[in-house]
């Protein structure tokens, strides 16, 4: 009994069959070792390898310039929001955040510690259901930071703005999904495990002009200098983790790249707006012109369903889909509702067979 | 021709079979849910149960009783370096360090961003050879740090000192080796790619009583209280290194624990130091008293090999080993020479093995 499963997960989530396939196997026998990937030291020439191969692939995914360094890191992009302030902001200059969601609302709060935080715009008062594109950026601040995808209100950058100096920016969730210019950019970061690999390694892709330029003592570890000039080695960096990016991307480069990729998730996320749009039962809450190829968010429809209705036929809705094998629908506790994550290795056949969900489930219940 | 292959790695290292197995299988399909473990929600029942049970094993194994906390951490040991102080040492205290080897040594040098630190010990000028056992502790100092095990050197704390107040202990290549009374420790932490999983994961074992004792603003992911509250779930944690911790942990339990564990680990180590006591090409450099059970080191004996045939011999005993399926046994290069890390998941045979490789070099270059 093997009833396909599709996982909507927002993150850990779905990874390309073949690079699972090959991370198992590579636990049991990595590269004809006779040693198994968990168990081999990092300085060993195939990791070391293997490590050197996963910065060139995302360099060439990303088309991402000699004069960025790219570093593998522990911690989550949570660790991020203070290691970039620490790095890049002096405790007498400012810097500009975009308020555009939980995370977005986390960065800026952890860089307040280390200089000053401006707060150029802000769509808390409306759940953050759109992204606030016009906002004055102020004279001297030393960047611009942004959530690139806001997973849980299914909100996105759909052009990204442009920085008085750099934009720094949180991409976790919709990294190497969709073309962009990457010299606009004096820093990114990402979580790897929505578009990338599994938990326990954070990106970080830093142009190189940046670093430098704080007058503090930073830990040796939260230095981005230590972790590029050891090639993330400096200590022992999460193998495995690297290995499953590593296997992801050498998927991404098969199917196309980014562009090929950013026209399927372009294909994927028209599907189910089409059919939430053409919906009478469900609707999305996120404003259209920001929605996310990423995170697809809806809700009940007030005007078709009755208020006491709502929670009982949200319950029935998610366990019909489980049914079916579609997994992880239900919406992040602060907006309620539904959430589709659709990553990069989310195959269109799962969104088709949410789509079909999606009306079968409205002719149950409308007619 | 599947070889039988012994992996003497310092670190990431030999794992149980069991476990490995066990890893690659759940990276397929975890636990019958139809999704592999690297893609599911850490915030999902199965994973938010593997964590608390992963608590609860390590707990049971280590004997850690209720007034500590235990939390999951990313970015490995060298984060702690800075983690421990910024944590525990007040700007306007002092703590007493003593220095073992190379990461004693940059534990210490860490803690000098955030407090007075009294070198209270020094092997260095004898190349970490030993543990120096006597010395005086600062009066007033915070805690008392050590190195448990040093793997660069081959010694270890057989017999850890009394602290005037706490210890605070790197354990990352002797943790769960041998049993010991952790009410004399207030903070215990470990990268796991020694002797519990895979790289990715550190363990901080934490007195309740310890924290929240300074006077410094500590960024979120860096406040071990942040971790403890959110049960190692503020962010996403590193899911499937703490997994492969799991069924490395379960495996020590049904093996019988600690203490089976270090009585077969005596038995290891015992093989080998006996091999090379007795031999007389091979040397121990270590202090016998401070030999590790963990990290075997052992050079040429000057007295039987001319200086100027040291490195081809060198070389050729580590070609005869990789030809023999033993693999992984040079030295560090600060200390150069051989080590064999025979962590607890290292089998015996593995050392029966190394033991014969040793004693048939030995009679073909001295008859």
């Amino acid at each position: 009994m093997n009833k396909v499963v599709y996982n909507f997960s927002a993150g850990p989530s779905v990874l390309p069959k073949q690079a699972t396939r090959e991370a198992a196997d590579a636990i049991i026998n990595y590269a004809g070792t006779g040693i198994g990937i968990l168990e081999m030291s990092h300085r060993s020439k195939p990791i070391e390898s293997m490590v050197a191969e996963t910065d060139s692939l995302l360099r060439e995914l990303m088309q991402i310039p000699d004069n960025y360094d790219i570093v593998f890191l522990g911690g989550g992009a949570s660790l991020q929001f203070c290691m970039v302030p620490m790095n890049i902001l002096d405790s007498s200059a400012s810097a500009d955040y975009t308020d555009t969601g939980v995370w977005a609302s986390k960065a800026l709060k952890e860089a307040k510690q280390f200089g000053t935080v401006n707060v150029v715009s802000s769509s808390k008062q409306d759940v953050y259901s759109h992204i606030p594109k016009t906002f004055e950026q102020t004279p001297g601040a030393t960047y611009l930071h942004i959530t690139s995808n806001n997973t849980i209100y299914g909100t996105q950058w759909k052009k990204f703005p442009k920085a008085n100096t750099y934009l720094v920016a949180d991409m976790s969730s919709d990294i190497l999904s969709r073309k962009f210019d990457i010299s606009d950019f004096g820093l990114i970061y990402a979580g790897a495990q929505k578009n990338m690999s599994c938990a326990g390694v954070t990106v970080a892709i830093i142009r190189k002009d940046i670093l430098g330029k704080v007058n503090r003592t930073i830990p040796t570890m939260l230095n981005y200098k230590t972790h590029i000039e050891e090639k993330s080695m400096f200590n022992t960096p999460p193998v495995f983790p690297i290995f499953v990016m590593n296997r992801t991307l050498s998927w991404l480069k098969q199917i196309g790249g980014v562009d090929a990729m950013e026209a399927l998730n372009n294909k994927k996320s028209g599907l189910l707006y089409e059919a939430i749009d053409s919906s009478k039962l469900f609707r999305g809450p996120a404003a259209v012109e920001d929605r996310s190829a990423m995170n697809v968010t809806f809700v009940l429809n007030k005007e078709a369903v009755a208020a006491d209705k709502v929670e009982a036929l949200e319950k029935e809705f998610l366990a019909s889909c489980k049914e079916n094998g579609l997994e992880q629908l239900k919406g992040h506790r602060s907006v309620g509702g539904f959430r589709a994550s659709i990553y990069n290795a989310m195959p269109i056949e799962g969104v088709e067979a949410l789509v079909k969900e999606l009306q079968a489930f409205e002719k149950k219940v409308l007619g």
